[in-house]
Order: structure tokens, then sequence, then C-alpha cells
């Protein structure tokens, strides 16, 4: 087929690969040229017992098909040997399924903690235990591509499984991590909660229903999610019965109350739940960016943020064809780069941000500013300090080159005061926009 | 204050009362006439050692104004010792915020298994066991009201916290199930993802900042969630800096492909990723219906479900005013409440379910049918079948009672093969909807 999406070489560890799901992966990986670690404990669906057989069933089914495939026994809880597995054998690894599963299901009122813990140690810490021991290897290669399983039961809770549920959503938000930390270095992660009959289900449901229900109909989305050329990442997919969708967390545009109270709360419960005008924020700083800017909204009067006046003495308009470099600042080739995203982007950063920065630049005792102008026309950037700045920053040579080259990261520095910012802080938070267009 | 909302003679639990947000709740609850157990184990924001010191201040400062308080300096991993405290002090339990956290911050390439055993831990294993010790006292006094600490890091992801991330949104998950099977007992459980400067933040956040995320701007949201006259279950809330903001998953209406394969995917991924016609499931079982509502409303040819054609024969048109009584059937009584339903709701239900079931109900061997009809005019009920089902359900005479009595879970009964169903499963699904209505 033209466009077929191959995997020739790519090395998969699937867990939990001994029947259902898992299994039909391990097939379809290999069937397009992956060399697949098939892992399953064979153990029960409620965590007991253990048997080798699960696990080379299948990969016997690969090998008389022509693939290439091994067999690993061992727990999700024992990670790094599921790892091992896949170097000792292939050398490498490039896709991790993290797919392996019990359940324990059963009303709270009446769950030990045995429940609880089991469906935590192969479900949690499991994927845990198999994405720390295959992370620092991915970013190294500068490629990975990582699937966690969730559920339907995770996302929108399901009775008789606040166990399975609880870690079905830890997924996600461990994903939601992962791929932040994991996006520079090519390392994907997402996850799916999927809908389909297994060895999990099959014992519960009626068999017109899961006839709809084939986990044939999960398994490409896991591919396309797997493949090289795919950059989504960081995001949710229910899917089932051929049927794909995308799932985000959405919030409403929320209500600043001024002197908060519980009373106060319930006053303004109905514009609290309004959806009208939703955020999607990507990050927790995003998030947090989105609340400060809500309450530096406000009239002056009524947020408590104290806005200092602008010290800064007026100068010259700006221009933006004039150099940016000064003598003995290593930060000149950042505002350089600045002045590039600024040409190709500035006007539509205008819309978007519409604020002035003032960066006061240090370097051995000597002070250099530049000004970055979003607020006018197509933008611009200039040496020196301009009118009335929305957001000051304060900051090291240094560190702001190492920042903008990717050794710092921005937020730590920012944590560790290592920037220093005044000024409207809603407005500071989205300067991460710009540098993340302006990376050296 | 007219309408303030006081909390007399309730008892409150709060975990991590020793400083911060804790001990803000603590203190309000008390103001507000609540028995409260200040629970804290005086350990570091990184999780290691004990003292009692933090518990018994904030205790001294309660009782110093004239509230009634008892510290408590227990593990939340003891959960069920922090409940006793409560239990012999005040002989009841009413609320539980739980509120403890520590921090084990670092890149994933770096975290270690005690990084994430002991966030674990604290976060998640601590909060279920807290929970699970009041839940059945809760469930018994048809009162509760229970609040779970997650965070922005956890919704959205935050560098370098991958362990606290994936606890955070695991407390989501865990309260989205409590949610459903407290909400019939009155007991409420909701999430919030607080932005509040703390001992765990205080050291690394500029004081400009610090100053518009104050504990005390949270506190509200936590009271008037815990109050007896709120009813609001399942949700989760971003709050601070005096701002609140309501959050929900949102799903696209989804792509169903016919005979998926990963290359056609990739060519829908834009209509995967469409979010002009959203969804917001609130259940697992909602969101598979959603799933199968998708599939049903495909071509035949196309979806993968068999469709039976009706054998029911034709019967006189219904008349809604007549009888559903048959003698000998318990179930008369709930047709008897969904001829109720139907009446006040029928027009609405038609609107939004557009389908007919057929009832086939067995008593000592004998089967008796109703059908209703949510497809025509106002919608009806009566004896008998009507033409073209939409959907049959086959159930013994006392299962339905039971189900519709609270008595027996219909999804559980459903699973074990008490409701057994044909048809079009999308529509069968949506039976929840009058079931819910119905409840006898």
């Amino acid at each position: 087929m033209t466009g077929e999406l191959k995997f020739k070489d790519k090395v998969v560890i699937v867990t939990g690969a001994g029947g259902g799901l898992g299994k039909i992966y391990a097939l379809e990986f290999a069937a397009r040229g992956a060399k697949v670690v098939v892992n399953d404990l064979g153990g029960s669906s409620t965590g007991e017992g253990a048997s080798s057989k699960a696990a080379d069933v299948v990969v016997n089914e690969i090998k008389s098909k022509g693939g290439v495939a091994v067999a690993n026994y061992d727990s999700v809880e024992d990670g790094e040997k599921i790892v091992a597995t896949a170097m000792n054998n292939f050398g490498r690894v490039d896709i991790l399924i993290n797919n392996a599963g019990i359940l324990r299901d059963v009303s709270f009122g009446k769950m030990t903690d045995q429940d609880w813990d089991l469906v935590y140690r192969v479900h949690m810490k499991g994927a845990y235990k198999l994405t720390r021991a295959v992370w620092n290897h991915m970013r190294d290669n500068k490629f990975g591509r990582v699937v966690m399983t969730s559920s339907a039961a995770g996302l929108y809770g399901n009775f008789g499984q606040a166990n399975y549920g609880a870690q079905k959503m830890a997924l996600v938000g461990f994903a939601n991590t992962l791929a932040q930390e994991g996006k520079a270095r090519n390392v994907n992660v997402n996850t799916i909660a999927p809908v389909a009959a297994s060895r999990l289900t099959e014992s519960v449901m009626p068999p017109d229903l899961l006839q709809q229900l084939k986990p044939e109909y999960i398994v490409p989305l896991v591919l396309y999610l797997c493949h090289e050329d795919t950059q989504e990442t960081g995001s949710v997919f229910e899917v089932g019965a051929g049927w794909v969708s995308k799932v985000r967390l959405q919030r409403s545009s929320g209500v600043y109350i001024k002197d908060i109270t519980a009373e106060k709360i319930k006053e303004n419960w109905a514009g609290i739940e309004n959806f009208d005008k939703p955020q999607y924020p990507t990050s927790a700083s995003d998030s947090v960016s989105g609340i400060l800017s809500a309450v530096s909204s406000q009239p002056a009067t009524s947020a408590p943020l104290h806005r200092k006046p602008s010290t800064s003495a007026p100068t010259p308009s700006p221009s933006t064809s004039e150099s940016v470099e000064v003598a003995g600042f290593a930060s000149s080739s950042v505002f350089k780069t600045i002045q590039q995203t600024v040409a190709t982007n500035g006007e539509e950063l205008v819309k978007k941000i519409n604020g002035i920065y003032l960066f006061n630049v240090k370097s051995s005792g000597k002070q250099q500013q530049w000004t970055l102008d979003l607020k006018s026309g197509k933008g611009s950037i200039q040496k020196g300090a301009g009118a009335k700045p929305s957001v000051t920053i304060n900051v090291e040579d240094q560190d702001f080159v190492d920042i903008m080259s990717g050794k710092l990261n921005a937020q730590t520095a920012f944590m560790k005061g290592k920037i220093k910012i005044a000024g409207n802080m809603g407005l500071a938070t989205k300067l991460g926009q710009i540098m993340q267009k302006s990376k050296l």
C-alpha cells in the first residue's frame, strides 16, 4: 500500500501482550516490520499466578509469520528487566506500549487494601517502572514513543472501580508531564482510553456488544501514534468500535470575586459553571498564567496585585532594523533571534500578547537594557528602555543565554530567582510563547 | 451575616493542617462552628521527619478563639487512626479535606523510586486510606463531604513533576468514581486544583506573586463545597487569587472510520481533532453510550453491529392514560413510575432519545410485556408489545424492581446478565437516563 505506516527495525515493548489488545498490538507491530518484546506474566485477570505460556504462544505466532519477537515473563513492577530483554536481544527500545492491566472491581465500601494496592502496582507503578527504564535511552536516541492505557472509568468514573479509575486517571497525569519533558527530544507520550472486548470484559458483556468492540478496532490508533512521522504528544483519545475522538480538559473562564468568601462563591455559582468562553490550558504554567491574567484584568482597586509604577525613563521610539547587539553581552545573540521572531510573527504576537517587556540584563556588573514591544504595530525589539513596560525582567547575561539555548529550564530559573519579574504577572508568563519561538 | 454558611457541630478532618492551606481550612471551619481534627505529621516538605508541634499550634489557636479542635499526628497512610481520633473525640465524621502533600520535584530522567513512592504514598494512598475509613460511616449517616486536592501540575502537566502530576490526576479519577458511588447517599466528592502560596511554594516564588496567591483565597471554595446545602459532586475546580473556575473533560464528536486502519486514521486526523461539536460524558457508561451511538448511526452496512429484525407482532397503538399494572408483577409499580416520568418529561425524552423500548418481564415463568415509546409525540408507556422496538430488554420481575429501587446496580445487573438487551445498543445505554428520572 502506498503510504503504509511501517515500523522497520523499530523495537517495541508491549506489556500484557499474551492476549486481548496487547496480543493484537504485538502481532500488528511485527507484521509491519518491528521487533517485538512480548511481555506477559501469564497471571490471572485479578493479578494472581504466573505462566510463560501466554507470551510464548504470541511469540510463536509472530515467528511463524516471519516476524521477529522475543518473550518476557516478568511483572511490570520489574520494568527494568523487561527493558533489559529488549536491550539484550535487539540493542534498543523505540516504542513502549504500557498495556498490562488487572481488575479488582468492588464497591468502594467493600474495597480492601489489597484490591487497591494490586491495581496501583500493575497499572501505575508498572507503567512508571517501564517508562522510567526506557526514558533516558529514548531521550539519548532523540526518538521514542510511549502509549499509556487509560479508560473511560478513569476519565469519567465508574461504579465499582474507584481503584482502577484512580490509576487510569493517574496515567493521564503522568503522560501530561512526560509529554512536556520529552518533547524537545522527540519522545512523544500519548494516552488512549479504549473500549474493547478483552479477557477482562469477555465474561461480563453480551455477545452483541462484544462484536462491536473488537481489539482490532483499537490497534490502528496506537500504530498511528507510535509512528516516527507522527508528532502528536500529550493527548488523550477515546477509541472503540471503529470510532476515534480526542479528549481534553476545558475550563470555564471563571469568575474573579473581590474579597472572596464562601457566601460570595454561592452567589456567583452560575458564573463559575458558565462554559460560554472556555479556556484550554496546555501546561501548569499556562494555567497559572490564565489565573493571573484574569486577576490582573480586574480594576486595580480590586486586584490584590501590587503594581509598581514604571521607573524607566522614556527613550527614542524603537526601530526594528537597528542592530540589537551589544559588545560583551552574550545575550545579544538571543535578542537577534527574538528580532527574527518579531520580523516573522510580530503581528500575530502583538494580537496575542499586547504588552511591552523591558529586559535588564547584567554582565560582569554592567547592565544593558532591551525593550520588546508586542503592543504596537507589528511589534519591535530595540536596545535601551522604551516607554511604559508592562513587565520588567531582570536576568544575568549567561543565565539568559542558558535558558534560551535550552540548557536551563525557564521555569526552574524563575523558581530559583534567576529571572526576576516585576509588573503584570499574567503578561510575564506569556513570555514563554515568545521564548518557545525564539529558541537558539 | 444573613445566609452565612455555618458548620455547627459538623466534624471535619483536615490532613496536613499544621500550616499553609490546611491550617486556614482548620481555622475557618472552626470559626464557623465545626469540630476539627487537625492532622499533621509535622514532617518536612519532602516527606521526612515528624513532630507534634505543627498540629498543636493550630489546635491551640482554635481553642484560644473559643473553637473546638483536637490534634492528630499520624501519617495519612494510617488514615484509619486519624478517623479514630475523630470518632473517639467527637463520635462522627461529616467532612474530610484530603490536603496533606509533599513534593519531590525532579526531572523524570533523574527520578528515583523513592521520589515516586513517597509522593504516591502521601498524596494518593493517604487520600485513599482516609476516604476508605470514613466512607461507610458517611454513607450510613446519609451525609458526607470529601474534598480532594489536585493541582494544575496534574491537570495539565509540569516539568519536573511526573510523580506529583500523576498522583494529582489520580485523585481526580478517584473522585470521579466516588462521586457516583456516593451520590444516592448524599456523600459528595469534589476536587480542587488550588494555586496558592504555601510552605511548598514560598521558597521558590517571588513576593509579588506570593501576595496574589494567599491560601485565604482558596478556603471559601472548600467551605462552599462542604456545606450541607451544596449538592455539587464529581466536579473539579481551579481556584486561586480570588478566581474560581470549573474544569471538565471535553471530547470531540470523533470520527467513525469503516474498516479502520492506521493509514485511515492519518487521513481522518483533522476530523478526530475537531472540537466543533463537543461531547461531555459524565460516566463511563455514558461515554460508551456515545461511542455506540456514533457507530450505530452509521449506515447499517458499515457498522459492525448485528441488528436483529424485530420479531414482535404489531399491537394496538398505545394510550398513556391506560393502567400499566399487571397482577402478580411487582414491576407494575416501576412502570407506573415511568408513566409519571413520561407524563412530566415525555416530550424532552422523545427529543433526546428517539427510540422505542420493549420490556419482556418474567415472573414465576410467566412473561408480561411493556412498551415504552420515546419516539413519537410526547412519549407513552403501555402494556403489551408496540410496533418496531429499537431495543428489547429481558429481565426478571424482582431484578427489575431491585434495580429501580437502587438495591441492585443497573450496570452490575447488565454485566451479570440479569438484564439482557437486544437491538440498538447505543439507545439501550440511554435507558439509564429514564431510569435515573424514575427511581422508586
